[in-house]
């Protein structure tokens, strides 16, 4: 073992490894990797001298951020204490699984009882390809999964345009039609003339034609539906041709309609397919992470009351299950807890740590787990997972990725922030279930009601030590984020709230690897 | 066990028992369930007397519509025998695993070194979510998983264009930018304003805004790039915000792409997500269906030679395995072989017939497994599954969607038809690995030659007694394919060249199900 010079571990984080060079090689192709910004190096055994390694870190908090941080500090030997306020490792990634428990912030006290194997991931749910938790999955040996985040046999539901649902496919089929008639015309009649090369006129029409699948030139480039809508009658054997499902959508009433709802969930960066979920729920992840940190140093149904910077050290007041007050001293603090939390902590940290804290606003947030004994969406709809997308309250229902062709499963009877969910979030859990279910057989019927077997909901608002689904900034890059993101003497904070991933495991990681980054180099340095 | 009158079955095909009145709420509802247009009522036990029961039906192939028919009519007692000229069930349902050898008719022999665990689904692969092949997998107890057909973060490369891959991610929001920009324009310039109401205009210029990612009317509009094409630097903790991927590409040049390959996967009715495949391998349903069929009642190795209609049955010549050529009778024989394999038997079904069997055209089809011993493609792209589409002849690049983190996996390497194809025809297997590794590498640069373990191709116009990968018929409800769907004495025919859905397995089980009504039909009118 060797001391590490502040030179050599800067080079090491600088370098990352043969990370580096692969992505070079990449870069030249133009295949863009990628690349974090500051390539994580975690600690090592041998980067600290012999008396350096037993540094304690206090962890206020288990969930992402906070398992993180005891992980990675554990590969270079300190000594972590994590102190949580409930009873389970995971924070707002939560599995619910049969005989599960919870009472909430109103004394609504809820047991789950899906059957054995199906779980409801009341938080956490969905990872894109580009988020480093597919990494830890990797590194803790973790299954994953597709996510059916996109699909063209879910429907979209826009009460204010009709009372009938319409699957995905025929409206993006007629949004392309429409849009593809709209600019064939307007290109021909001259009108982009300034824009496009007689080249690119010819290659934007010739585009269009199979993008829209309009009719040529002779034709008016009209649109007018096609089999990318879906059938009404399905092709057979034999001559059974089929029957496309037809007419199209007028244009008025297709761009009178929510798009963003279908359009959202397929382009944007973190929701573009594919994505993917941890087999058999997502709390496998915390799980994990709290093994490999280690049974002894979590000390669940701990309440942090304080935090106080000394010379020396950092100094912690906690309540312990019993009701007893402790003190816990440490090296170091990553505070790894809601900011919302931690603005009500006694503390040393200065009046504009204390404002700091107050600033970012909780979102409430609400999800109802509905377990069926019948996949009737997949045996009467075809419908393999997906998300079908609302202008009711409900907002979303997610239908399961996994245990396709099984008796029953867990869908998501909603998924609404803010305003939409307030309403739930003052309901008692079986009149939010009444609602979800007359929300939800407006959009597919009565079997949305038969054979549901069992519920349970989730308002994060109303969830003990977390009191929020996610955090809103004011405004990006303000002086009370910039703040928080440097340590406050000894005390670092960590959370997806300190990142440019709010709401995402992802940023709850990437915090998590500044902090320990922040403290090894610190401890490193001496 | 009562005989079964005329009407009371053809009721029964009519109403198809309880999924009618299911699928009447529904279409109420505007859900539009995708009917069959001749609801498949599966023959029972109870339908035919028990004089009736053991009429003996010759089933020609083992294939999908072949097993299909011998399973669907083992179902109310037939006796069938299947005939097959190869060696396994599942005709182009052909998955490769380790050990396993072929020789194809140019005499190149190959025996595939795939590790433990690893496959290679040399022909059909995926299942889209409204075909019936999933309807077999859940009867059958055949798991089921989701198969990445779209993917964001696969490539495209276009070699006439650029040498440089792009992702489809930051092709698509470069068209959507562009189309966005050109259709305001447009619309703001009033050359659509026979077409758009002054609320429509509105509407349709907040829609291109969002959907394109482009600027307001203050901004011209103007189309500049934006996360939807990703990140050459990922936003990241604290202050990283990251960096965008930009510039985009020109207008002029990104419609210069062959963009079909972005969307055809996305749009078309078999290719829209979801979609899935079997767990392990296609080749678990040939090998459900054959275990179900029973083996006493499959025989391999027996090539057809004749089959001929007699007065009161239907006689089929074929060679033994030792060589001897064996006479085998039936009441009915079900025809399920390609039809260019058909078209050179013996047979006394007349003339027309042997013309109609000639008319579609064999394609060829190529496919290479490649295996590799390290995911490259999730390790360094964080590209997890999917397929990557170019203009060279490998024509498209497929990335395992199982198997996600383990240390190996097997790529298509390409799959490709006509003449595309043609090239990997003519060659050695050696000579075709080290085209199709030379191309990839264009792409993907050295490390699509590093770490390749092992492969495996086909060449479907050279595989005994198959000699193509799908059919082509000159034109769409031809007099000829017309005249094979109609049985000819008592031989019907069978197979997906005679459904809407060549090429897939859906269309063997359609045709299957025509057949096995048309002959219990038959039978039990007497």
């Amino acid at each position: 073992m060797t001391a590490l010079t502040r030179r050599r571990f800067l080079e090491a984080v600088g370098l990352a490894g043969g990370a580096g060079a692969m992505f070079h090689t990449m870069g030249a192709l133009g295949l863009v990797p990628e690349a974090d910004a500051t390539p994580f190096v975690p600690p090592r055994e041998g980067d600290l001298a012999a008396g350096r390694r037993g540094r304690r870190v206090l962890v206020l908090g288990a969930g992402i951020a906070g398992l993180a941080t005891a992980y990675e500090l554990g590969k270079a030997g300190y000594d972590c204490v994590v102190l949580e306020a409930g009873e389970r490792a995971g924070g707002r990634v939560w599995t619910v699984r049969g005989g599960d428990r919870a009472r909430d912030l109103d004394g609504h006290v809820q047991t789950a009882n899906f059957a054995e194997g199906r779980y409801f991931n009341a938080g956490a749910a969905r990872i894109a390809q580009s988020m480093i938790t597919l990494d830890y999955c990797r590194e803790l040996g973790i299954a994953i999964e597709p996510f059916a985040g996109q699909n063209a046999n879910a429907h979209l539901y826009d009460e204010k345009v009709s009372d009938r649902p319409t699957t995905m496919r025929a409206v993006k089929a007629d949004v392309f039609g429409h849009l593809s008639e709209l600019l064939a015309k307007a290109t021909d009649r001259g009108a982009l003339d300034g824009e496009l090369t007689g080249d690119d006129k010819e290659r934007l029409l010739g585009f269009l034609e199979h993008f829209g699948d309009i009719g040529g030139e002779d034709d008016g480039f009209a649109y007018r539906g096609g089999s990318r809508r879906g059938y009404s009658v399905l092709p057979g054997a034999g001559t059974e041709e089929g029957k496309v499902l037809g007419p199209p959508e007028a244009l008025s009433r297709v761009f009178s309609r929510g798009l963003d709802r279908v359009f959202d969930f397929e382009l944007d960066f973190e929701y573009a397919m594919m994505m993917f979920q941890v087999v058999g729920g997502t709390d496998r992840i915390p799980s994990a992470l709290a093994s490999a940190v280690g049974a002894r140093r979590i000390r669940y149904g701990c309440e942090v009351r304080s935090i106080r910077n000394r010379e020396d050290g950092v100094e912690v007041d906690y309540r312990e299950p019993g009701g007893a007050v402790r003190v816990e001293r440490g090296d170091y603090c990553v505070a790894a807890l809601p900011p919302h939390v931690l603005a009500r902590l006694d503390h040393n940290l200065g009046p504009a740590v204390t404002a700091a804290l107050a600033t970012p606003v909780a979102n409430p947030v609400g999800k109802l787990g509905l377990e069926y004994g019948r996949r009737w969406w997949e045996q009467d709809l075809r419908l393999y997972g997906g998300i079908t997308r609302t202008d009711l309250d409900i907002h979303q229902i997610w239908f399961p990725s996994s245990g396709l062709h099984s008796d029953g499963g867990v869908v998501v009877g909603y998924y609404n922030i803010d305003s939409l969910t307030e309403p739930y979030d003052r309901m008692a859990p079986d009149d939010r279930l009444r609602r979800a279910l007359d929300q939800g057989a407006r959009i597919y019927g009565d079997v949305y009601r038969r054979d549901v077997r069992s519920s349970f909901s989730v308002a994060w608002s109303r969830v003990p030590h977390i009191g929020g689904g996610w955090v809103t900034w004011p405004s990006e890059d303000s002086p009370e984020y910039r703040l928080l993101t440097r340590p406050a003497g000894r005390v670092h904070f960590a959370g997806d709230w300190l990142s440019h991933w709010i709401s995402w495991q992802d940023g709850a990681f990437l915090s998590a690897r500044k902090a320990v980054t922040e403290i090894h180099r610190r401890v490193a340095a001496g």
